[in-house]
């Protein structure tokens, strides 16, 4: 998935993970005068509190009685936007290099580079990744005609083609119901026809959304298939067909030239292990003073480092961000101290956050 | 201000100071199962968020993109509750003594006494007290004639006393407001007279209490002096007149039999620099595993502590308090290990919050 290289984006710090270890990096950083590119694997902000517990309650962020995943990514983004930090969404760093100058080259998979003078490993479990498909040879058909995503390059694919989407959760039900109800449709880019393949015949998701797929099945708009990918054909580089095993061992094969697989997302610690940083279980060792990682001028934050004590907690990886953002200072601000001002007497951190008089509480 | 022992309190944990670090001490051991005991010197929860920021906003809480110090407090408290820790106000805790099983016999200014088996100093920039008047001898009055708080004792012997307030902000204005209009109604507690002294001409408080006070003065009901306090007359041990100089330097005397002195609030270490605990610069030194100080058992949290790269910031006493309490488990639980349980998914702490479905969002 490697793009053309961009020219680099020289910043002050880049930002590798946009969970609530990264957002809240933004804003401490923010807090100094230091001005961030955040990067992520998935198409959104939010990390594990999105992709694992969007809905459910957290207890024990202090001073927040309850919120959800999602509302605590909702409440981290809005307190980092006064420091307006560019994000570079669907894309994995995939290599760190240190330049003469001391600053770090960073290039993702998208082909966007960086000069950056500190770098913060925000990584959480790893970068999430969609479930891939484990059959020989078919990863030649990404992006053409196997899609992990439901892109635009998917949706203009699609039309007129016979769409099998494999997957049994929210998401493959969801696409599913829409693309055979477009089937139905004047849309120009329906599909000829649709199929919905899960390896049981039991999926999730809300009740209405469930009752609808049944209901498209029932009145033969949407095929259901119970099986599992075995294999393909292709002709001149075409994907014609599919091979699957039902539960009961039989092989069949099954018309398609446009997959869509939405088997959900798992993390992959992928890259930061080739990074040159001193790794401890496969986390990050770092100091407790600055969060510094072995390397100096890469510090690490969150789930992803470890040292004595170290506790999986979002409260701590708030205090992981404090600190890594002092060290920062002390890097890209070599000559200047850098004392410690409260948000509540300082003017000029009032300026920074846009308020000028006291606000209302939130 | 030693008052009778009573018989000890056994308690797993007694938590030194009620600020935001002391609130959520106690939120963080009852997640491990572990109660509580909090002393604080001041009359109410929320130390230095109450004493000297509770309407100033508060930008850098994570999630929070505003609260005041008051808002906070709030919070904490509701957040704890589940816990119900017995907070023991009003006192300071005076002495700590390791007994021959490990535990520490704690005793406070009031009295009360505890055997704990972990501590936790949360005090904060020390204990409040109140600025007291700096006149030779005077202390001797204090609790009979002289008060540093409006308490239920300083009511009942204002009682047809000329009453002396002496302060410029809130609350020397609002209690000399609330006591000249006592002079003239039925109250049977009444005072003969009522004066309000301050060094300058210049008070602080709502508009319409500066207002109230300035009609009172105009009425007569209450007398205004500006000066300050140089010394006192008693006779037999009763104090009958106060000494003052004004700000051209004239001396006069005041007829005064029952002081009640506003000056605000200091913190004062006090005696946790006799505690025997490893200081530095009158901070307490902690490592960074556990939080605990010099001596096994007691943790030191929030902004009384000092380690390499510490700031004084309310998000990372959050921190230390969640590693405190996995360290006091340890103590307190020896032959059991304690698992990091996540309060999004575990039923045992969902039971234990009282939450028994997702709850609603705040």
């Amino acid at each position: 998935m490697t793009g053309p290289l961009q020219d680099p984006i020289a910043t002050d710090a880049l930002i590798i993970g946009a969970g609530p270890a990264g957002l809240f990096q933004v804003f401490e950083l923010g807090l100094l005068e230091i001005s961030a590119h955040v990067v992520d694997a998935l198409p959104y902000a939010g990390g594990q509190c999105i992709e694992t517990y969007p809905d459910k309650p957290i207890y024990d962020i202090p001073g927040i009685m309850a919120c959800t995943g999602r509302e605590l990514t909702e409440r981290l983004v809005r307190q980092m936007s006064p420091f307006a930090p560019t994000l570079h969404l669907s894309q994995e760093v995939s290599s760190i290099q240190t330049q003469d100058d001391g600053r770090f080259k960073v290039e993702t998979s998208r082909g966007t580079a960086f000069l950056a003078k500190t770098i913060f490993v925000a990584a959480g479990i790893g970068a999430f990744q969609p479930k891939r498909l484990r059959v020989e040879g078919i990863e030649a058909l990404e992006d053409e005609q196997l899609f992990y995503r439901a892109t635009d390059a998917f949706k203009s694919q699609a039309a007129g083609r016979h769409v099998l989407v494999i997957g049994g959760d929210d998401a493959a039900v969801d696409w599913a119901v829409r693309l055979a109800d477009d089937t139905a449709g004047d849309n120009p880019q329906r599909p000829a026809s649709v199929t919905l393949m899960h390896r049981r015949d039991v999926f999730q998701g809300p009740a209405d959304s469930l009752d609808r797929m049944r209901q498209l099945v029932a009145d033969g708009a949407l095929q259901l298939v119970i099986g599992q990918l075995t294999g393909f054909d292709a002709a001149q580089g075409q994907l014609t067909a599919v091979h699957l095993v039902d539960p009961e061992g039989a092989v069949t094969q099954l018309r398609a030239d446009s997959l869509l697989v939405l088997q959900g997302v798992s993390p992959r610690l992928g890259p930061v292990a080739d990074w040159g940083l001193a790794l401890e279980r496969k986390q990050v060792v770092v100091d407790t003073e600055k969060f510094s990682t072995s390397t100096p001028g890469i510090f690490a934050v969150g789930d992803i480092n470890t040292y004595p004590g170290k506790k999986k907690l979002i409260l701590s990886s708030f205090h992981e961000c404090a600190l890594a953002a002092f060290g920062a200072a002390k890097i890209i601000f070599p000559d200047r101290q850098t004392p410690l001002q409260y948000t509540t007497t300082s003017p000029r951190l009032h300026r920074m956050l846009g308020v000028h008089a006291p606000a209302a509480s939130e």
